[in-house]
């Protein structure tokens, strides 16, 4: 499998990720099969439409191919009629979420580091890429954002997006570049899941 | 009245009424008059300007073309001064946004096609043209939005976006397909607001 | 000092005290040190994003220039140990945004008017560069958006961005436009804070 053919991969798997758990967010509030639909494909698409939009690329990604709004009606269709399976709905969204953060901070800061953005932009560009879905699906629907929950997220993400940034520069790290920084962001948040890791918050008498 | 002078009017009424709903929602917040015009002219050329910069057009259709501008400031002072008048303010909005949501799921996948996006990003284009503006009146104002109440809503945007796509493709079917499906959509949302039709809603034993 | 040198050294100082409020809002709701530079960053470059995306410039700034993430990130790091110093983060919150306010309506609407944007486009550009970061900030806090707050706010920035039009375009004012404007914009906002100067708000019996 070549890089392209892996960035492709991933992407779709991310966009799909994204879209059940937006699709599980709609589940939660009782809404139609349509709104399903509407909010996986927002929640899906949300943070590489910003990311194009803002790198100026020719076309947003979903209007040049659009086999990515098919998966994205695909999984909250799938959603719609699998969801009732799981014993706690909020639980495979918190997952789904981790998977498709861990994947789009890292295909986040390699499309902006091949559009030429300098380091501190693509790390950004990957952040943003892997929480805009989230945050957009979590306002939308009026829920409290998982971005703002009590564990580590943001910092996942840039984990990823920073160790990409890093290993892609060498020779010799860039073909494990892609796989390691996403196993990265994807441990940290999974271990802030399941052991509840946090960084310490602000509190008056910091510092 | 040839195809673009029908667009620009059916463009330029669907801005003034979703100007209108969200002059009226400012109504609803008692603001003053300038988060009337500012509400108006956000809701009215909010899902127009997103269609815009996902297709990449040229220039975003109010920057070109002013006049949009204007009648979102008219309809708004119009509605600062008229609002009093209506009985009940909501039903107003209700049917403001139900105009414009006909008028603009066709205008948006009638744009979309004409800058050759394939018909699954037309259809979905129509569909975000005509629910974001509504979308952010609501989320901004904290309103219970409009898009996720019980009765159909996207679904007649849907059913605007798909016939005009299917239509628009036959010679004989070209002409009349404008106006037949923003009635098409109209009327199925007119239906839900008359006569409350509703898709079933997710519940966990559903399938 | 030249044109050029001043606008971008009031952009800066714009950005970072917008940066500001925003880093004051995530100590509101005691979030973490990445946190704080996630808001600080969003609500310190967001206004100027949405006007370049809108404008359709070559590149968002701070793609182009990445000074402008280096200063957000710097004065939410700043806020984090220094907020605990001050009485009322609120007030501070309030002023610093003021000051944004003041500088970004001028700043946006000089920015649209070099893109050959018309007047009435580069008023609303500059409204919007002004008043978008403190919306974004406050929404997906779910604070009371400031903007919506029962004093003078958008009307500032109308009076900042309006006077700039005009001062502009003739040559004898043209030099003393950016600084006049933006003090017009700052001592109306400053009074409205001071003195909770408000315009009438809506009533069902106005006219």
């Amino acid at each position: 499998m070549n890089l392209a053919t892996a960035i492709y991969t991933f992407d779709l798997l991310g966009v799909a990720v994204f879209a059940i758990s937006g699709a599980l967010a709609a589940a939660e509030r009782r809404m139609d099969i349509l709104t399903f639909v509407l909010f996986g494909t927002i929640t899906g698409v949300g943070g590489g439409t910003l990311r194009d939009l803002l790198l100026n690329t020719d076309q947003v990604f979903w209007i040049h191919d659009p086999s990515y709004l098919w998966v994205c009606i695909g999984a909250s269709v799938a959603t719609w009629f699998l969801a009732h399976h799981f014993d706690s709905r909020r639980r495979v969204l918190l997952w789904a979420d981790a998977v498709g953060l861990a994947l789009f901070c890292v295909l986040g800061t390699q499309k902006a580091l091949a559009w030429n953005a300098p380091a501190i932009v693509a790390i950004g560009m990957g952040m943003m890429t892997a929480s805009f879905g989230s945050l957009i699906r979590d306002s939308l629907l009026n829920r409290p954002p998982v971005l703002l929950g009590p564990e580590i997220y943001v910092t996942a993400a840039l984990l990823g997006s920073a160790s990409f940034t890093l290993l892609a520069q060498w020779p010799q790290t860039a073909t494990v570049a892609l796989p390691l920084s996403m196993a990265a962001a994807f441990l940290l948040r999974a271990g802030a899941l399941l052991f509840d890791w946090r960084l310490p918050k602000y509190r008056d008498d910091n510092t």
